[in-house]
């Protein structure tokens, strides 16, 4: 593997499933793996799991780790090209992503959507910009549309909790008051697509996905009828992907509740607002999966970082 | 031991600073003790010395570091229960604490008093959400009413520099532009109330430290004769405990001198407020232990997590 | 070598160069040299490539690393004597500099120059005041009057893409939109000095460095007239010596081209922002060498960083 930008670049997601949960089993197999190459975490935003986990997973691996907040610690960067630099940016991309490329052997890299500018957003200037100018591997800490590791550790969640084959997901979308980016939904709905599932998206309408993602997907609006029989519903707010980064009125009841869930297993990816977007009872109660996804974080990131360094 | 939240988790004091004594002499003779541990410092306030204290200690002893700012690089968090997060708070310390701890082997955390709501404080909803929730131990790294690695070190300090038996110690209140916790003062009372020497506590009246804590310690109102005949002489400012975190105007000749300090040794934790809390006679004469209790630091931390490897 | 505050401090700067050369073929070499041994890295400013790229190379020599941000982790520094601190600042240098050296080998210090107070910026309070108090060698990762790891850098990127003996090497001035310090052309000029070049310097008129860095070098006002068959350009902004920190209307057209650089190779300390100081064409043509500059920061550090190792 070259970089690691979204969930599709794993291959055939079951085997790294696999090859993840070895792993989770046995953490420091492979602790002279990563001798004497470099990690450098970029955060261009907040992080907790991200952090710590990508950071763990490297140390696991027996990597050197260097952290930065590019923002606070860092210069301001330049993305345009041909742009005169006379305003408040010190740094193009271009130099930025080749010096940085040079002291370290892979970069990861956290850069959210603004949610003001999809076609921007779309473009991914950071994460593309260091894919572009940097010459070693890439990694994605997520994205403003994509959120990969996230993705894989749910997949390794519902490996490890699934009792049934074909079980039934339901992605499940849920109130928040503030407007957030689509990321981990995007990652989530192609990890699904690539899993033997019954998979189905439900949100208010006016909060559709990008088309492009979900094709192919059963979407209902009727949450209800949508949770039925569910084995593990994933819960998670995103703002309007239309009305781009804007909050309706829409949806005010969607939070999930113990008795909307029934006997199916909670999903969150975190941090999550408690009685906003789940009632506690769920995140107190023995359904609740979150803590174990945030867990296999770690060995979502040890697996990525494994296949890049043995092929370097 | 498991956790240390307080002086009074060390057992035996006077084995405890033996042993500290030991690393002192030799900090890297337990240098595979940490090896595949992970040590997570979480910041909620400013730190130099714990900081960097703490993460060398771990690394002497063979431990990984990873070191995070909470406020400015995590999430906002919220530690009351049943709360509707619909507000500024992005995540619960439940998850949090809960998630932390699948990252490392042991938490150190600061998180000072807001000196605002003295319940709260007392509540110390920071460390206490992480020693409820994380299930692994927790080092405290100044909460909001202790100290309790600055007090290991003065423990350390003091056996250094005791030339007699039964030494007279004491803590005396000094002024300070700003309101101040009281955690420093109120750990170095518990410590030295676990010790062999004649202990008196010196402030203006108003200054009460926490009548539980300071319970059958001797407290003198006038300074002079407080300090007559000191071996050692603690100072410290703290705003007032009764009318909470409040400054008075009490007190503005309380300053240590030279003069005052007569011939005992003079210790602070550090940072300190030349010629407000202490004029620089004392700080830059050979009476000042200031910096060998910086560098007790190490080993008061060392100790603490030797003692926690060796359980774990 | 005790400390590293100037090029000066190198000795013979062709062995210096020499010796960092063979690091960069073999950076893994000494990997042991730095076993139990800390450098902490403290930064009163911004960074990117310092920050990086000193931490690689302590890492290629096997040292342990703790990064700090003094300003927004630690506490407000005093650096006058005498002060009655009863303002904003918590912690005397005096006590920071000795505290901190107790928690580690070698200390690298990042404070920029005010460009408000010459006399204050001259006198170096951070990094002499780290000098005075610490007692353990101190690394200038860009003082307010000198870069040394970046002129160190540059000596070695000069040595690798000289074709020919005595090259003409031209500094010259370019226009900024913000007021920025001398510290990088002061280090690049004393490290011209050492060498065996033809060195002209080139500004518009009001731009004079420190006459007592400059004495003996030749000064061309005449941007053209000095780039004259050039063999490398050294291109870099700085704000007024004379009328201190101002950046006055001159200069507009100073900013370097294509056209201009002719056959010359072209350099900068970087970041560098794009079509103020020097336009795309050149940044992006085979003639730039920015980011093999940027490359070599790290042996530069890993030089100085083991012969310091070599001595402690």
């Amino acid at each position: 593997m070259k970089n690691y930008l979204s969930i599709n670049d794993l291959g055939n997601l079951q085997e790294a499933v696999k090859e993840a949960l070895d792993l989770k089993r046995h953490p420091y197999h492979f602790k002279t793996l990563g001798n004497q190459k470099t990690i450098c975490l970029l955060f261009f935003n907040n992080s907790l799991r991200t952090r710590l986990s990508t950071q763990k997973a490297a140390m696991n691996l027996g990597m050197d780790v260097m952290v930065m907040n590019f923002g606070s610690e860092g210069w301001q960067l330049e993305f345009e090209d041909g742009t005169i630099m006379d305003q408040g940016k010190s740094e193009h991309i271009k130099e930025a992503a080749q010096v940085v490329s040079q002291f370290c052997d892979i970069v990861a890299i956290r850069a959210f959507a603004s949610l003001i500018d999809k076609e921007r957003d779309e473009a991914e200037v950071v994460l593309n910009g260091f894919v572009k100018y940097a010459n070693i591997p890439i990694v994605n800490m997520e994205s403003s549309v994509a959120h990969p590791l996230q993705a894989l550790a749910d997949a390794i969640t519902l490996e490890e909790n699934s009792v049934n084959d074909n079980p039934k997901v339901v992605l499940s979308w849920a109130p928040h008051p503030k407007a957030l980016p689509h990321a981990v939904a995007n990652s989530f709905v192609e990890m699904m697509k690539l899993q033997d599932v019954e998979f189905v998206i439900t949100h208010p309408k006016g909060y559709d996905l990008d088309p492009e993602i979900t094709k192919g997907c059963k979407i209902v609006h009727n949450q209800e009828m949508a949770l039925e029989n569910a084995n593990f519903v994933y819960v998670k707010n995103w703002s309007s992907y239309v009305d781009y980064g804007n909050v309706s009125t829409q949806g005010t009841n969607w939070m999930m509740t113990k008795e909307k869930l029934g006997d199916a297993k909670f999903m969150h990816c975190l941090p999550v607002r408690r009685n906003v977007v789940v009632e506690d009872a769920v995140l107190d109660g023995k359904q609740s999966l979150v803590i174990e996804q945030a867990n296999n974080r770690i060995f979502a990131a040890q697996l990525v970082l494994k296949r890049i360094l043995e092929h370097l």
